[in-house]
């Protein structure tokens, strides 16, 4: 569908090298649009918030209403899916806390089955599809069965991910059957997100980069292949865009071995390397830092024009690294949708 | 001095491939022994700690003397520089604190010479040395000037670094400046270390990999090949390891052009790609993960032996990919002594 598709995102992600290559930014919608924190002042929690359709859905739209990226992301949080699966998840001042789940209580208290409590981010997609124009993607996401696996278990963000580690290398069997009903309950949740109008989704995988060739090829590697090919078997037309944070050598076995169409990379990844190792094989997204965006002016230009310079002969997304931080001004983003609107300089 | 060099710690550094490799580990003095709980109750802060030459040395010979290591480390912080330089540096609970610098008051306030307040160092590794036996090698280290600007100026550890990377960004004439002024330190620092009796010097770049590939050229390499040249030109014969955690893709580079002997690498980086593209160039040291030290019994044992099957055909030192976790039974570390008195199988 090629010829007749509108989506900038989605020619991009079908391998098309395009003047002009599409952009949106991770965590392009939040806290450092004002819009957005006023929608958010009207839910108490964060968890109930994203699962209000009319506000999630509102924060969705935000930043595409202000600076016309080629593409929304539905506004989520990829621990809905343990939240779905029935433990206990709340965001203090300080990240997310979980009732942490071990090798010892096991996996026996998750629901297996069901997950209807996901059903209204099923309806922010339905609604953000329609507000939408038709040339603006939408996409959907979920963490990667792995990084998720890191939260469940750690209880939150952590340092050494010694709980998480400990159990994957004492008990490999009783740790592989927590990513399978990771992997299964992520799978669900993002064919629901596909029915719902999602174009294309993305698999974000903050700590990839923690582990061992060995452990990222069992945790990172291997549950990601088994979604990416049970989403492809039910919907081969929809790109898969995967985001191993921090994953280093091993970027270029996630590009050949992971089944996704798309690579997001972060910061410490050069231009050339991901031209010469990953463009050849998937479309590649990234990767301002956003510190640079945080920075803006000059500073800001230079970056973006030596990104596009090195990615734009093929198939590219211009993205940060990672999120956009809170403290950034609006004004930046709107300062790089200028420069991304006009053609790549000698691409 | 290689034929006569009882040490095997210098004979792995200077090249040789030796049938029993050298080991030590990162923060092998530290929390997880009860002896080093002991002397450390004894100073109340802990910068006090590192600056009583009694307690710094007894904790720097406690692990050698229980497991009898091929090096000892001096016990110090990679903090105590911005602490010469007149910095307030605290440790709490929850990590160091630091009055922050910043591009706007900048380094006027920091001393430029004397250094003075350092010197109780230069006795703990007299005093270290002079106890340890002659084939056990004594380690100094410094942080490397681009982690210990990140700990100055965002005032303790950091998820985003954009105080550091702003300031970089902003003024790299003005952040150069602080750099510079923290190599003068380390090299006048570590120089201290070396005419006190150290054997061997290590730079501990622990937030080498957040930056972008022209960041870590500018501010990671280039640093540390100044400290480097400027060690080497006043001490020829004393090896330097580097250490730029994270590093990822630009390993290879930090390798060929930093200047240093060995590099040692954190979990994240595969035996064969240490063995085939780091190896040739400089002695290699590490990876085990700490958490399979945690672990211990036939996990350890297994990622133990994998490692050096890998890399001990070349100049090789056994070591971890990060430091020793609080929380690590000593057992574990004596069951990791006796694995690896023995020669490699089939090495």
């Amino acid at each position: 569908m090629s010829g007749g598709q509108q989506k900038l995102l989605l020619r991009a992600l079908a391998g098309e090298t395009l003047d002009r290559p599409p952009w949106w930014l991770m965590r392009q919608a939040g806290r450092y649009l004002p819009e957005y924190r006023a929608v958010r002042a009207q839910a108490s929690g964060f968890v109930e918030f994203c699962l209000t359709p009319g506000l999630a859905s509102e924060a969705t739209l935000q930043p595409v209403r202000r600076f016309g990226m080629d593409a929304a992301i539905i506004f989520a949080d990829i621990l809905l899916v343990p939240h779905g699966l029935g433990q206990k998840v709340e965001f203090g001042d300080d990240g997310p806390m979980l009732e942490p789940i071990s090798e010892g209580s096991g996996i026996g208290a998750l629901r297996r089955t069901g997950f209807s409590s996901l059903d209204p981010v099923y309806e922010t997609v339905r609604r953000s599809r329609v507000a939408l124009a038709p040339e603006t993607a939408l996409i959907g996401f979920a963490g990667s069965p792995w990084t998720v696996a890191t939260y469940m278990v750690e209880g939150g963000a952590s340092r050494d991910f010694r709980r998480v580690k400990a159990w994957a290398y004492r008990d490999p069997q009783g740790f592989s059957a927590l990513i399978d009903l990771i992997t299964e309950a992520t799978v669900a949740y993002l064919s629901g997100q596909i029915v719902a109008g999602a174009d294309a989704v993305q698999l974000f995988d903050s700590w990839a980069g923690v582990l061992s060739e060995a452990g990222f090829e069992r945790w990172v590697i291997e549950p990601t292949r088994r979604v990416t090919t049970r989403l492809k078997h039910s919907f081969p037309a929809v790109p898969i865009i995967g985001f191993p944070r921090g994953a280093g050598l091993f970027y270029q076995r996630y590009a050949a071995e992971s089944g996704v169409d798309a690579i997001s990379i972060d910061t410490a990844v050069s231009g050339r390397f991901a031209r010469d190792q990953l463009q050849p094989r998937v479309a590649v997204q990234g990767n301002l830092d956003p510190v640079a965006l945080l920075v803006g002016g000059l500073v800001m230009e230079r970056q973006v024009n030596e990104i596009r310079s090195r990615l734009a002969g093929g198939p590219f997304i211009f993205n940060l690294g990672h999120g956009v931080l809170p403290e950034t001004s609006p004004e930046n983003v709107a300062a790089l949708a200028r420069l991304l609107a006009g053609r790549v300089d000698g691409a």
